[in-house]
């Protein structure tokens, strides 16, 4: 963090990758340090979120009018925390801990707002937590996880869930709610540490890694008494092996296309959705950001089951904004574990 | 119906398709008539349904478990209309007209049931209604139709449904149903004429013949707001289309797929799901048979959307068993219009 007290530094997106980002795609540059106008905080950020999201909109086209792309020559944004040091709004002091939008940059300026999705919210960080929890197992992983399985899958005791991805943020989180919850729980992965951490640390009743085969035929051995809930961080062959796995009145949380994203072939749709016909399988996707209103029951069943121990997040953490180009490869290779975040 | 007193007719499936059905795959056996047993009715069919999932069932993997192919060496079965010509059950009297599963065959030997999916149902035919219409606009189509509207896809008032293949029946019956509802309309079909009545006679707002360009450029031009609930018949690039087109919330009833079904190169499935999650998309499948309860509200409903001129359904109709191979065909490369029968 080698702030000057004038100026702090700032990515942005200069090219737009194909296939995986390249370091000539973004821009370093330095700005200099605003003062907060009426209603204003100004925020040093002290760490930043890598999420798969952020290669979405990095794409022209992908989510027009629902999920901006990121615009060429404009900083790049996402989930970021840190520390209000000015403020002009009687909702935040200096040295409030905050969750903000303001990934890929040093310093945020923005208005204090009203408690929105995308404005600084306060957050607490009591002994044993470290404030980078709340990009990752407190934060917006966290709650995907939990509102994609709880109301979007919508899973109802004794159900089986498969979760892809669970060496991931979300999948990592989606994996042990579901065990603490009771189900039995089939996570893949894509190393064979990872599906050891998913059997001996996340507790999982069973796990794959998808390297290892056909997904299709790993799930099946792996679940062969099917599945009720597939929570998708995937999509592609996954997505189809789920399809084919699933029993009657079976859900697909639709969260994530991973295979997808970054890919120079681009997405492939499942071929089988006429499991979904004859099953009666409903999916649904969803953004996190329409159900925020679930954060407080979410961090206070996250917090209580990390007290118990029942809730962990391997992590994965970067040094300084211009690892963040690394760190986004790194992830999007398959390369991190857990909850990716870059120390700012 | 050239039966003598003692022997009828069946079809039987003696090779699987590949792509579209051939003659040779079909082999047509003359069967002693039976007798019934206790509780066994015994039924001559006048008319039997010809429906895209007959060709589903045609191959051997598809739906193992839950839509059981058909067994090679065996008759077909489906949808069929027909009268009791002998019943040994209390619940069926001689010159009933039953609908029934014994589609493919002249004569039909069957337990009465206790009123299940694929026990007979009998029927009643006013003045003004033919027995066939149970095979079509009053019969498994038309159920299949209202139960996807508005159990599966929940329409709501306001909103706006895209029908693909509204020229056969399911979709015919789909589009009326929404126009008949008060929703703005937006119908597709394989030909100019089919789009033609689907305007003039169904009273959609807006159609388009798909075979006149990209559909996702022809959906976006008939439906320039957006849609609401996608009735899928068609799957493929009928799907993509809706997901691109579809608005926050929106809905797809996941019906059927005919862009795949007989199709040698095998079913496409959509590249855009991204999009079902940016916009909190819901995709749903259902099988009609699993929301059989809905029966008595559909078929109130309909007659009296028919006795007020509001529900009408195109009819292709093939004459004798040999010509349902050839119907099914014809069905199937887009060449017959609404319901498809067969006169026995």
């Amino acid at each position: 963090m080698e702030l000057n007290n004038d100026t702090y530094r700032m990515i942005r997106l200069v090219r737009r990758p194909h296939g995986l980002p390249e370091r000539a795609d973004f821009a370093v540059t330095e700005e200099p340090v605003p003062e907060p106008g009426p209603g204003q905080v100004l925020i040093r950020n002290t760490w930043m979120s890598i999420d798969p999201l952020m290669r979405v909109r990095m794409d022209e086209r992908t989510g027009v009018g629902h999920v901006p792309p990121f615009r060429l020559g404009q900083p790049l944004d996402g989930s970021a925390v840190g520390r209000v040091v000015a403020s002009r709004s009687a909702r935040f002091a200096p040295g409030d801990v905050v969750l903000n939008h303001g990934a890929w940059q040093e310093m945020l300026l923005c208005d204090a707002g009203e408690g929105g999705w995308f404005d600084p919210m306060r957050v607490e960080v009591p002994d044993g937590l470290d404030e980078r929890h709340y990009l990752g197992v407190l934060g917006v992983s966290g709650l995907t996880a939990y509102v994609g399985l709880r109301h979007i899958g919508a899973v109802a005791p004794g159900e089986t869930v498969y979760v892809s991805a669970a060496g991931g943020a979300v999948g990592g989180v989606a994996a042990q709610l579901a065990v603490a919850w009771g189900h039995q729980v089939v996570a893949s992965a894509g190393s064979a540490d990872k599906v050891r951490r998913a059997l001996e640390e996340y507790g999982v009743h069973a796990a794959f890694n998808h390297r290892d085969g056909e997904v299709s035929a790993l799930l099946a051995a792996a679940a062969p008494g099917g599945i009720d809930v597939y929570y998708d961080n995937v999509g592609g062959d996954h997505l189809e092996a789920a399809l084919d796995c699933l029993r009657p009145g079976g859900r697909v949380v639709l969260c994530g296309q991973v295979s997808s994203v970054g890919s120079a072939t681009g997405p492939r749709g499942p071929r089988n959705l006429m499991q979904a016909i004859f099953k009666g399988v409903r999916l649904e996707g969803f953004m996190v950001r329409h159900h925020a209103r679930h954060w407080p029951a979410y961090l206070q069943e996250a917090r209580d089951l990390m007290a118990r121990g029942r809730l962990t997040l391997e992590e994965t953490t970067y040094d300084g904004l211009d690892a963040a180009p690394d760190a986004i490869v790194a992830m999007l290779s398959g390369r991190t574990a857990g909850k990716v975040t870059v120390r700012l």
